[in-house]
């Protein structure tokens, strides 16, 4: 059961013009299960994507990054379950070559518009003649209403299907955003993998989608972590049709600051679904540190303390073990960090400062903080002005036994 | 129950000339514990250390680091457990004080003479008068045959005694070596901390023991990992006594290579033995890399895969999981590792290579290695002369439960 997450009903989920999406069951690894999902973008869209950083990325991911960084127009997304195409080599990249064949023969666009994603078992072979049959089914469900679908398609261990959408308007038009993620780890390989899809109908400039396209990661599917460790198969995409009428070529031009947060939010919704949903979550921890000399040891302070599996079994306790946290500010690797000047409270709560525990501090007040279900850490490092949020879960039984039993 | 291990019998711990142990029960935070111990150094010794890293490293280790930097011979070790003294502030630097004030009193030394330990609950004060009044307790148990009561008396929430033993012949001398060592986790900041004492009665001069306590820690205690935190209290002490005959003034003296590597083995044995009584451990893993540019890199990828939940709940569940120890690889850090020259075996069965699992693979050969208690994973990089080993336990239910009741 996920922290205070439900899927959005699928008439919440607001059509994105340009783009329709159709799934499938194509039986890549279980009957009767749609595991195959099509993205089909008009012409006229821009697309941009950040990806792992794991070395052993996989098949799929590597052609992604090298349609993307192609002249051609990307005009169609190809998502598989059930196999993640990761850790299997030269035959793993003719795969992945061979499903975008298909599609581009399908849409009648060339094998580089294509971009390819797999998520599921790794060091297995795909069965990529499964996935090509399938493909016609899918592509006869295109719509631009499917996203809830689409959504439910793309889970492998996920409890829940995970979709945000929202409009705002801007420059006196309505836009659209919406997008779907999956993922119940930031690594599952054996079904492997957080997904994440972002399409608007405003118009966004190829230079300005690259930068959004990090700049919402970095703020959102870059801020989580459930157990620290990176997948093979990684990655986010976004997409923007320009359909709308509305669309930005810089950073100066009317109302991106507003359409921008927008877009982040959506983005960083997405991102916590994956946390709420994290394998055996009964807790959803934000880690706000702040006073910082700058973001990345914010980040460093945030990822300590949110992979750290003393904090970790502590909140599944709901024991205010101040001690845990302390300590992983004290390794996080800031060299010249002045334990003096940190400051940290549970939500409102001022628990440590001065190298100790807080004089004010009661361990009931902790008690009550730890008690709920949505809990912040706010770190003071006393440096600095800069800050930055890690989300993550605690650490159950329940962790352990997803990841003990996953395979048998 | 520890994996493997048993503490050695009192009369296999060999006593050092020139150091007697002595222990008491100060009633710290138990009624009726031995709590408190004392080593009792003779005129003569050298003695060196290596702490946590911890930024909020607590006050005893503080004191050790001035003390020891300092130009008086060091003449006494004083530990209690029950209480870390850490996370205390002024006043906990106050009390570590006064305890080496009370110990230099009993001695008859100077204070900068007396190193302090602490290890237990942390953000608590140190019932610092509880302390000293059983002092003299403990130094009228001052022998030199008292290693194992030693050994027990350091111990929290370790379920055995950890000691090691061992006498070689050198320069035609017996010469002896003996140690002891805590902790059931890099960190448990309530009862927390690794700490590791080993004495020999070769003599070392100072800065060829400087040098060796740091090499022996690298090669020791600084390659273990049960959950991959750092504690705020981590010591590991050497003293030499000289009391043999035997010594060692530089690298090249007869006999130092020999000598050398027992030091070495006996500290690698001490950290094994935390790593063994790891919290919830079932299995005790080596993890060999090899084929590394430099051994910072090794170790890199050691810990990537000591500290991975996936990895150690694989272990756990003894599914040779071989994804979860590619992905490992993968995201250790080196940016320019090419995945198709990285080798993986589980014990003698090569698992991967060539960017996937190895032709040769058979499931049953990797189940057949995954069943055992002891395991190694041995990982060829494939680009360089260097290696690196480290050593972890599994991930099971039992680390959770025990880090999640443990205030409780």
């Amino acid at each position: 059961m996920p922290v205070n997450y439900a899927t959005p009903a699928a008439d919440q989920l607001l059509p994105v013009a340009g783009i329709r999406l159709g799934v499938a069951a194509a039986e890549i690894r279980k009957k009767n299960h749609r595991d195959l999902t099509l993205l089909a973008l008009d012409a006229g869209c821009t697309v941009a994507g950040v990806f792992t950083s794991n070395r052993f990325c996989a098949a799929p991911v590597q052609l992604c990054r090298q349609h993307l960084a192609g002249s051609g127009e990307i005009r169609a997304l190809v998502i598989n379950t059930g196999n993640a195409n990761a850790g299997t080599g030269e035959p793993g990249c003719r795969a992945a070559q061979a499903t975008c064949d298909a599609v581009a023969g399908l849409f009648g666009v060339a094998a580089e518009q294509v971009l390819p994603f797999s998520t599921g078992v790794i060091l297995e072979p795909l069965p990529v003649e499964r996935l090509i049959a399938g493909l016609p089914a899918a592509q006869a469900d295109l719509r631009g209403d499917n996203w809830h679908a689409a959504a439910h398609a793309i889970m492998t261990t996920d409890t829940v299907a995970k979709a945000a959408s929202r409009s705002l308007v801007s420059n006196g038009r309505k836009v659209v955003i919406t997008g779907i993620s999956k993922g119940a780890g930031m690594i599952k390989p054996n079904m492997a993998t957080m997904l994440g899809f972002l399409a608007t109908d405003a118009g966004i400039a190829q230079p300005l989608l690259d930068r959004l396209v990090k700049e919402a990661a970095d703020a959102s599917f870059n801020c989580i972590t459930v157990d620290g460790d990176t997948s093979t198969n990684d990655s986010f995409v976004m997409i923007a049709s320009g359909q709308s009428g509305v669309s930005f070529a810089s950073e100066g031009d009317a109302g991106w600051a507003e359409f921008k947060a927008a877009i982040i939010a959506v983005a960083i919704e997405l991102a916590q679904a994956i946390v709420r949903d994290g394998e055996g979550a009964t807790k959803f921890i934000t880690v706000a540190v702040e006073g910082g000399k700058n973001v990345e040891e914010c980040r460093q302070v945030g990822y300590a303390i949110g992979h750290s599996p003393l904090v970790k079994t502590a909140f599944f306790a709901s024991d205010p073990n101040l001690g845990r946290i302390l300590a992983a500010i004290g390794y996080a690797g800031i060299a010249d960090l002045d334990v003096d000047a940190v400051r940290v409270w549970l939500d409102d709560v001022l628990v440590a400062e001065a190298g100790g525990r807080a004089a004010t501090y009661r361990e009931e007040d902790g008690a009550r903080v730890m008690a709920g279900a949505e809990i912040t850490v706010r770190v003071n490092l006393g440096r600095g002005p800069a800050a930055a949020q890690v989300y993550t879960c605690d650490l159950s039984y329940d962790y352990v036994k997803i990841n003990a039993d996953y395979r048998s």
